[in-house]
């Protein structure tokens, strides 16, 4: 251990803002400590075909320590941030036990990531989970599946058409996909699988506050989205929020006032709320944050009055730019290459400057919206190149090819959804939260950034 | 629904006998309903793969209604059994909310597989897991991995030494499996992954009561796989029991007294209990059971007194034949073609006659031994014949060929185990029972069978 002798870096979070930075760091003379609450690098961007039952999660998920294991000079820890002490340069964590760990550095990089945000309204985590981790998309999948079980077990008419029932809250990029693979569901895949219930009978909503789908893409492929979405029988739902619900129940307020959605299963992907570490920060450097917590970082990722200390990723306001992985790789690249040439004795700081390569988002299994580069792309094209970006990003050639495998699969064979588990266990679990399925308790600080 | 009209079959259990069952009855004029406590047909001779990291179990598990999809004439309900009321013809369960069920049958079939036993120290549960479940391997999976997670943050010496000490308890085939992944990881695929902690420092023990290990196979193969278990850093202990353990030590009895190891991870594979079901059902018909609480059963595989009820699989005891697969599976069969052929009129009843087609067992991942039509494999032939025969009977070309891709994998890339997922809530759940770390609930009827 030369700890002592060499700089250290402590990089806070392994999503794609850490992960990046750290890589970026390979050839430098430093030490690089990663730490994060989850022993994985998640590829966030494919979680919802965990939820699905597509993806099992460790091809999108590789462990950290696995991904950096030649990087000698850096090293993964499983713990949780509690306090970035600025002053006395040390990160504090806790470990899985609640043992305390003092990590001091030379530079920090804070990458916490972001969770989901109910605008204020925590209660709905108990009826409406999200999905930000790997644990999440787990959750959401038994949840999914059950509610078909439950709908094949129900007796009752009424109760059955609400297990049939699945809102999902929020137009963005995630919740299209996710509401696109409910009716994937529910149309393709499972009507042969149930005896007592017709899948095809599954009502699907999608709720926007908005006055379109995918609010970022344009206007065309907004409409090509939607388009999409309702000829595979989803129900969009514009201008309408989600104002109520229990475990029964979504109530909306829609353009025609408030209406009652009789359901079991309700989708969050309606907000995002910075890490409690973005707060941590800028009450301690006096940066500003914006209404979604995020902190408000110089030019150069660093934080007011601390060039030792950068943030990046989901957690930070930086030019307008949304919370996505590109961003945050782009930014971890970045303060890498910084904290490189400031070793090297050059303190020019040339300011981050970001390149667009644009966004594009899946409608169920076949079809995807790209805007990239100026072009627009959908249908068949846009899902192709979605797939060959996405496996491109994906960590490994092991992964990419049971990716491509996995997706060749469950096009050729519709039923294939090869991930459907639900254990004893978990049924008990949700069902027993009986209308109330499962609890997404709000949590700490996120992995992602 | 013509269920008033046609003879109907209930099946408790979708492990290898009650699915074998089902499908027999494919073509037959009856209606089947199929009943377990979780959704899937769990493959479960390749569940250790699960544990060690190498599979997901997706592919191993394929959801069982999908498996019978196209089988009109069965149906797949999510619900636990918990009364067998032979006299009203009826089958008691309780879906996952509680809600209960009544099945009522002409013919029952019984294959509620087995459990776990801890030889009436229960304790022990709570501080060595077995493995029956997918939730169980999940739960091995974190626990192994868990371990060199906080190894790595460990300070103390004694402390790090414990989390590297691994003890596996009964050296039957499960065992030797088991012990022989753990053995890989920490010597072969986690080396280069841990910065503060060398693996191979790890302290692997596997226990055994009996005078060899894999006690069914012939002494040639006991002898070597024990030489290669050795080989592997494996500490073979024989004639040794535990008879003490807590959270931080196993206590054995061997042929040198009692020795205490401090150990943080111990995994429990000495022994198994039938299902409570086999003794519902022979306290109802009079019939023995054995010290593994399996049920007595005819030579028919009926339950004495009651020809329209039989017990198949791990929970029955018939000619001594092991609670492995192959017996579950040609029990199906052939319940599945008695019923057909009495349904014809048939009514006579040629005893159950078992095919021995032999056993086998992984050391590690590029051997096995193989035990089959009186020869004798072992080594690669013997990993190969092993696999073989393993994805062969996998459900599904898609689970078949992503196994061998997952196989290959891991086989060429010595580090890739793809599936090392700890989320922070288990990782917190798990070492927040600090020293003691899964509790392994005793339960109720297991799936296989």
């Amino acid at each position: 251990m030369s700890e002592e002798q060499r700089h250290r870096v402590v990089v806070v979070g392994g999503g794609f803002g850490g992960l990046n930075v750290t890589k970026a760091l390979a050839h430098a003379d430093v030490d690089v400590t990663v730490v994060d609450r989850t022993n994985h690098h998640l590829f966030q961007p494919l979680l919802y075909q965990v939820a699905a039952g597509i993806l099992p999660p460790g091809l999108i998920a590789p462990a950290l320590r696995g991904v950096i294991r030649k990087q000698k000079n850096a090293r993964a820890l499983l713990a949780e941030v509690t306090d970035l002490d600025l002053d006395a340069h040390v990160v504090r964590a806790s470990g899985p036990d609640g043992r305390p760990l003092e990590l001091p550095y030379d530079t920090l990089v804070v990458a916490g990531g972001a969770t989901h945000s109910y605008f204020g309204r925590d209660e709905f985590a108990r009826y409406a989970p999200g999905m930000k981790t790997v644990e999440d998309a787990r959750h959401l999948r038994d949840q999914i599946l059950l509610a078909f079980e439950m709908a094949e077990l129900a007796t009752d008419p009424q109760e059955r058409a609400e297990w049939l029932t699945f809102v999902v809250i929020g137009a963005g990029p995630t919740g299209v996909e996710l509401v696109g693979q409910v009716a994937e569901l529910a149309h393709t895949v499972l009507p042969q699988d149930y005896r007592a219930v017709d899948t095809h009978e599954a009502r699907i909503l999608l709720l926007e506050g908005a006055g379109a789908v995918v609010p970022p893409f344009a206007p065309k492929l907004q409409r090509y989205t939607q388009g999409r979405l309702e000829a595979m029988g989803v129900e969009v739902r514009l201008h309408s929020l989600a104002v109520g619900m229990d475990g029964e129940s979504v109530t909306l307020k829609g353009p025609d006032g408030e209406e009652t959605i009789r359901t079991r299963t309700r989708i969050w992907a309606a907000g995002v709320q910075a890490s409690p570490l973005a707060a941590q920060l800028a009450e301690r450097t006096g940066a500003g944050t914006d209404r979604a917590g995020r902190i408000e970082v110089n030019p150069d990722c660093t934080v007011p009055g601390r060039p030792e200390v950068f943030a990046i990723g989901d957690m930070v306001s930086l030019d307008g730019l949304p919370g996505v992985a590109q961003p945050a790789m782009q930014e971890g690249k970045y303060v890498g290459k910084l904290i490189k040439a400031r070793l090297a004795g050059d303190e020019r700081t040339a300011p981050f400057h970001y390149f667009d390569k644009g966004s594009m988002a899946t409608i169920g299994h076949r079809a995807a919206v790209a805007d990239a580069f100026g072009m627009r792309f959908t249908g068949v094209l846009g899902y192709t190149m979605w797939g060959f970006v996405h496996v491109l990003y994906l960590i490994g050639w092991g992964n990419r090819l049971g990716t491509v495998y996995t997706w060749a699969r469950a096009l050729t064979f519709s039923h294939s959804r090869g991930h459907r588990i639900i254990t004893f266990e978990q049924a008990h679990e949700r069902a027993f939260r009986g209308p109330g399925p499962v609890e997404a308790p709000v949590r700490g600080p996120s992995r992602a950034g």
